[in-house]
């Protein structure tokens, strides 16, 4: 177990060896056909229970963002909260979360983006970050990129750099990460490549 | 700083002296009118962009989960994804998911609860937790109770033992805690009462 654990720490920094990125996968759950027919879905809930693979990712993902800097770490609701605050605590940063419409009580700005059918909207509070914040953005999962590229868009409204938006896992085929990056000076890392 | 995070380390466990109790009141918004007319809303998310504060609520609430030796630390989306994970991260146990109806992807179990008007369901994965688990159940803030007693059943409903519910924040006056603590051998336990 400590000899392990030891050969974790060695190999937390990003990209990950062949073998430590097989454990997690392994320990990731494949579910056919949702939310619809024909997608497999990332149910990542059997890492997040088991506690030296969540731990292992939470390093990977903490020694990353701390090359960056920030001043805050950025969760989008809801699987984002799952990483975005025990990133920010092991830091010393404070927590910003982006949400829902409606859901943040007092003044927000906001950001709408396309679905497949339709848009959706993201919000965050006036006062969240400012001119002074260097920001790193983090979600569970980067697919198409939508909703990270709006969470980015939203920081730059209140005037913060975004250095980065960070996932645990990343859809490759999908092509999410040069439309989150777009002209920015900005980079996108992940624990996991599918 | 040192010596004023010295003093945090001492007095961190619950229930918290006024002065600490002021400290981190002060830092909590208060949002009239929302989500409606006449209610005063705590906004807890100038609380969590502080560092200092967020670190200290996260140790009262860690102390005192270890307490109860979980096997699980079990947050309630959105905002008990906020407090939960850090938690299980820092005892070094894992973290379970109770989510809103149709987010998780694997087979759940379910239990539904009257709302004011209408009624609300909470799910979790079948194979979250079992009956060799005791896990303590977290969210941001107790009101009425409605889904805290929920998420206690939906785990008792999967074998596991419920040793007890913490929350950021309590609102005294709405009663909740017996009605979550019903007939059980359980705690409720909370940083800042109200």
């Amino acid at each position: 177990m400590t000899s392990q654990k030891l050969a974790h720490q060695e190999t937390m920094s990003l990209p990950l060896s062949d073998d430590k990125a097989q454990w997690l996968k392994d320990i990731i759950r494949d579910v056919p056909d949702f939310p619809k027919a024909g997608i497999i879905f990332k149910d990542l809930t059997t890492l997040l229970r088991d506690p030296e693979a969540f731990s292992f990712v939470i390093d990977c993902l903490t020694a990353k963002c701390a090359e960056y800097k920030p001043t805050m770490i950025v969760g989008i609701e809801a699987r984002g909260f799952i990483l975005a605050p025990v990133i920010a605590h092991k830091l010393g940063v404070g927590f910003v979360p982006v949400r829902k419409p409606g859901k943040l009580p007092w003044q927000t700005e906001k950001v709408s983006y396309a679905l497949e059918y339709g848009e959706d909207t993201i919000e965050v509070h006036k006062d969240a970050v400012g001119s002074a914040d260097r920001v790193v953005v983090i979600d569970d999962l980067l697919a198409t990129g939508g909703t990270a590229l709006a969470a980015k868009q939203l920081m730059q409204k209140l005037g913060a750099e975004v250095a980065a938006c960070g996932f645990m896992v990343e859809l490759d085929f999908l092509n999410g990460a040069p439309k989150v990056i777009g002209g920015d000076k900005m980079e996108i890392f992940s624990v996991l490549h599918f």
